[in-house]
């Protein structure tokens, strides 16, 4: 990082990622995920292109960031450190002024149709610029964090631990309330704490619908004697968390207890196995081992874990046929679960970052059972 | 449409899309936007394809349905009515069991990835399929609505207007509140009366910040005295509602009553002028030529309306250059806007329908200066 705040964080990303372009071969890069382009620029606006030239030292050949009218001021306070134009179609704008050679685009976020608009502004451009696919040339960056990223999603996770702790103490978990009554409280409580909206749709899943993985709320009333999972992330910032607890209303039965054990010791495993160097599959293997172990692998039905970020799901993953390998500064979920159709499910799933001493998990809230 | 059920809406919507491949002699249309599979199959979940064979007579050139594995239950539930694969990619899986000849696919929802492996996927498949590139196709399908998405706009719009009325009634518009707690509340009582999300980010812009059309909830606190915009919608089974009130805290001065008086004869002269046979500009004009003949046509920045339903923006268009023309059962916003730089603006708008005897609104909250 050049800097300590959020401009210094955005230069030294398009610096990183003008290595990248130098490596590839490739002149620039016309930036059309907008997603992408807020992790490159800070601009949080919904329409914008960005050209990341990679010898950014000759002036008539700068990087360049493209909005629209509804955008000027918005994007003079987000982006203050490049050049702008303010006109539409962004692609197209930044093309016309694109220097010759290669230019690769981002051919996951361009359609058909926008190509054959590209590409004919490229015909018409004064360059002559040659567009070239790419993939995932900015996402391989975004999978690493840099400090910014990093404060910012310990600032999600603090307050969907603040959020779950509320909702715990004010009574708002308890039999007779419906499982989409309590995601909306517990969404409500991440909004008033400063949030976003919430990561993904909450995912509250009491008694036999634990056992859903991606169970969606219903006005299903909790029970006593049910599991209760409750999924659920707050964004700050553009930064996703991501966490799950599974409590219980009520003392639980043995087998409750022997399960919640497993995907305990199971997720302990994981975290301990999230270390510099090692593939997501190992990671995954040495939580999924202790499940196998005691005869439930089948019931454990999905990866371990997925990187954090700007997105809910994102590089790396952890999972049985994971390309990943694990880096200093990734941010990933550890989330095992052990799936019981019709009795119900344990998930057990943190936030944290891989740092050279192991796994620093974000999501504080204990993983010990609760006991409602 | 062929029944009164969702299913019966479907089945006439695909039907309509047969008609349209038929004319624009094609042999099939491989879909793969989610709000357009939606649209004509029912599928809420994230991941799918559909392909919609134009002469649906013979079995083996039938038209399918394709998701992934997770939603295998849902999609069974959802769409009863279509042959089931199970598989990933969702697009290919259709491909290589497409009938041959020319096969079209949406030009604006495949990226250059996803074209490029198609492409292989089409060399491959035992009917050697041509893929064409198409715009819009179900697109101008969805800017006439069904009896079944008029029913959902309805819904939508009723919940809006009573979390309006309850807002209000509870006090919660008051000097001292911020903007951000406004729009929360607001928010909040829509999901709790069973909408979806907001169909938007809301709009809640006080005093000076009314002046700027697309303001977000600032901790900027009402005063007496403030103009309040509020720009906001609800979902109902995926549609969009989208309404817009500006208010006045304690009593109006001379200037905002007659700003208010001003875009209220604007938005009447808009509406009484959305017709069948009119076009886009001809509804926009007959609005914006009474702010223009006040001598405040500037101060009017955008266009008149858009249509709405599973998008909150869709065809057709209500502005100074649409190409679009009214016609029976189009569901459109009127919202006229004057915004005065420092000072404060005022909008109003409706959802409403396009029937034989002209605009219905759909939101029914009074449109008459509400002075809190």
């Amino acid at each position: 990082m050049t800097g300590a705040g959020p401009g210094g964080a955005t230069r030294a990303r398009r610096e990183r990622l003008r290595g990248l372009l130098r490596s590839a071969g490739l002149d620039a890069l016309l930036v059309t995920d907008l997603i992408n382009i807020r992790y490159l620029t800070g601009f949080t606006g919904s329409n914008a292109a960005l050209l990341v030239v990679a010898d950014d030292t000759a002036d008539t050949r700068r990087s360049r960031f493209c909005t629209d009218g509804r955008y000027t001021t918005q994007s003079a306070a987000e982006v203050p450190d490049l050049p702008r134009l303010i006109g539409r179609p962004c692609d197209r704008a930044l093309l016309t002024v694109a220097p010759g050679g290669a230019i690769g685009f981002e051919a996951r976020s361009v359609s058909v149709a926008d190509h054959a608009a590209l590409s004919a502004a490229a015909r018409d451009a004064p360059a002559k610029p040659e567009l070239t696919a790419t993939l995932d040339l900015v996402e391989q960056l975004r999978a690493v964090k840099d400090a910014v990223e990093i404060d910012a999603l310990r600032r999600a996770c603090e307050v969907a631990d603040r959020a779950l702790a509320e909702l715990i103490e004010s009574g708002g978990i308890r039999p007779g309330r419906t499982e989409r009554e309590v995601g909306l409280d517990l969404d409500q409580r991440m909004r008033v704490l400063g949030a976003g909206d919430p990561s993904f749709e909450t995912i509250v899943a009491a008694g036999g619908n634990s056992a859903i993985p991606h169970h969606r709320p219903t006005a299903a009333e909790l029970a006593v004697g049910d599991f209760l999972t409750l999924d659920f992330g707050a964004t700050v910032d553009g930064y996703h968390s991501d966490m799950t607890r599974t409590l219980v209303l009520g003392p639980p039965a043995d087998w409750q207890r022997d399960v919640y054990r497993l995907v305990h010791a199971a997720q302990t495993a994981g975290r301990a196995a999230a270390v510099i160097g090692a593939s997501g599959a190992d990671v995954d293997a040495a939580a999924r081992d202790v499940i196998i172990d005691a005869g439930l692998g089948a019931e454990f039905s999905h990866g371990l874990g997925h990187g954090v970020g700007l997105q809910v799901h994102e590089a790396p993953s952890l999972a049985r046929e994971s390309p990943s390998t694990m880096a200093a500064d990734m941010c990933v979920t550890v989330e095992p679960g052990v799936y019981l159709p019709g009795r119900g499910g344990v998930r057990i799933e943190d936030s944290g970052v891989i740092r050279p001493d192991g796994y620093h998990v974000l999501t504080l809230t204990s993983r010990e059972l609760c006991v409602l």
